[in-house]
């Protein structure tokens, strides 16, 4: 069979305020379905995240750490820059909820109005990931609740930390 | 850069009876996204379609007989087990609606309990075909309006010869 | 205040097997919003209505002959060539739900492209008649529920008529 | 604790051909929620569902045999009718998708106003049934796929006899 | 006919600011299928509500105390953890439009995932509440308009009062 | 051809901050549709819009100074005074998304409650505008983007001169 000689990388963009299941299954299906995925952070200092854009960053770097073809990067102008500055041709956004994928269809197509080489592709997480989003969780953790299975564990004792006040990030 | 070698084939399964442009763009995009794409034609007798099945097939392959990772073919079965058939590990549905959007995702979720290595992927037409449906361009021909622009020119002829009785398929 | 020569002309389209007060709730917001307002009845004998085109007609007659500016009449090609030969420049769709109104902003985006100077605007009926349709009546109706309140009386009658083999149209 | 005097009987209706593992779970869920659940079944001959009623009443009486506050029954005249004879007070929909829950709702309203006394109330299926519906399962089945997890083992019995003409039913 | 010695205890929780005749409305219908109906109001003093926690609290008692099975309480953890200690098992989640639905459903996954005895029932308010919430209603208090028959008077008399600096919680 | 002694005034309400094509897409069509079209900008100044309200006024000013049935007005009470006051009998809400078109429908409903002479008509604007709004044209711009075609030129200039603090207000 033929060898392919076109690099498809796709870019998945986020918050990840923070990181959770939901948005690691994206990444994973992502990671097969594309050659390389560039899962990048919002910088949104103005929004006073939980977690700083470094700290989210080395976080999510940490996660993936062993899959060769997810990189982890950061960006905080235009989307479609990023995506043409880093070779990219797709962006797959994260998605949960029907009510979303009219937000997200709106963007898409402003988003190929602005470069009509870029395109959007949905995909679509486990059913079990569907009612979860970084703000649940941030609201679970912060009333008490368990988040295990929520998130990845790292990600789990990085809200535990930050919570005691223990927030060294040694990743 | 390295070479890819891993093939990513898609399938793109409809009715089209008949192919519209709205069709024609998503194909076109999934031509550039994946390896190579195969538009499968569900064989339906029994829903009496306007063209049959192999009339569809003709048509289709002629409209993109110049791109050579488009392929025509036809299928009756389970659609899962077409795409393994054909060595594919995507799924892109024909998608117009927001409400499409909900009951394609629950045939995605059927789709992946059945074989969990097939990844359902969802393109966006451009927006000037979002309200164009095979079903609508059989209803404006056959009350006398005009299709040009809405179907690619062989299929407004076929229609025409269609309704003239001047069928002989000579694509 | 200076008078306006424009005539502004609507047309309210749809089956009417029966009309219901939904309908009629409609059609009078319509005749206050515009100089006159057509009510056209699609002659569909082939999906065989309850009441033929020419029993939906007159019943429709009887119920707005007092109102000078609603005329009923019937169609059978496309919407947008009887729009203009009665020289309207307005399409009212009947509307009901949210996932209505998806069909219908399909509906007229492709009738703006078939005449471009023809506009659809959309009515809200009161929230009472927002779960009342043609077909829950007839359902209701035949099941041996009373509907009483969700159409004409002249209506109901003919209802009744009709069940009791006694159908004599005298409107 | 004082013990309540009330009976609290719910209505499930629904055409149940066949039962799905996604109606066996809100039956479940509604006998914990209620005193009593009457599961009835839409007797619906000119459908020509692949099961008649008195088998989908004795497969489904076979499925919740020891479940005493699961009662399976049949109707087919006005729901609410049925409701009031069995001196219920509510009606549990089967619902699976967000559309499914705007038509819902216009029933229920429709039902509420028919007979001002009967509640309807919507719950919730475990998220992995939110894509399985009857229709599924039978193309599903009917294409050669495997229907195990979707459909209690009695249900995919009978439609293994169903297929293989060798359907006498001994529940 | 047997007693059921089960206590089924509905929780309503929301924020209440103020209460409104739609709230009252399902309260009502709740109370009847329930043996016991608990209002919780959350207190959310970071958002600036209109009327404070216990403001909230006494008027709620206030309309409701003839009504002996609907109690009236506050939380702020997690609601799941509210539902157990009141020893209820149903949560009733305040529900106007379609888009709320889908929110509601996935707290209600989530709900369910952190205590899986805790059902989500969803009810239905009548229909001439359907446009009403307590932010719409503080609005056009504020503009000057009438609220008259969306709030219940005692809140009417409230709001007024606060309007006035006359804001004395005389309930 | 008789002629017509109402006069038709139509509000269309909003922030306007910016006015994009979108807007004037809208306002064109209801210019078409009704005797005059008054646009009325929301005066909200706790919500710091990017252009005050004065600048907003001047600016749509000048964009339609050639239209002798499109005036520009202020308004900061409640919406259906305005309209009363301007002696208008229809509200044209401005909707580009489906969920838009929820919560319209329950301001209208609200509205129609408050004053029920005043009727909401839905209008839909070309579908090269479904993805725009004020608020990305904002972000776009913010990032460095270009707007060109989102905007009239008129007010793509003011957005330069306010980002280089050149903002004098010369129109």
């Amino acid at each position: 069979m033929a060898t392919s000689s076109v690099q498809r990388v796709a870019v998945y963009p986020g918050t990840f305020d923070p990181l959770t299941n939901g948005h690691v299954d994206i990444i994973q299906r992502g990671a097969l379905l594309f050659d390389r995925i560039v899962v990048t952070i919002l910088n949104n200092p103005s929004k006073s995240p939980l977690f700083n854009v470094n700290e989210r960053l080395e976080m999510a770097r940490a996660v993936f750490k062993s899959q060769s073809n997810v990189e982890i990067d950061t960006f905080d102008g235009l989307l479609v820059e990023f995506v043409r500055r880093r070779k990219a041709s797709v962006i797959v956004p994260g998605l949960r909820a029907i009510s979303d994928f009219e937000n997200e269809m709106q963007m898409a197509l402003m988003n190929r109005r602005l470069h009509s080489d870029i395109e959007t592709v949905f995909m679509m997480p486990a059913e079990s990931y569907t009612y979860l989003s970084s703000r649940l969780v941030k609201e679970i953790f912060a009333l008490g609740g368990s988040v295990r299975g929520l998130v990845p564990d790292l990600i789990e004792s990085h809200l535990t930390a930050k919570a005691t006040g223990n927030g060294g990030l040694n990743v």
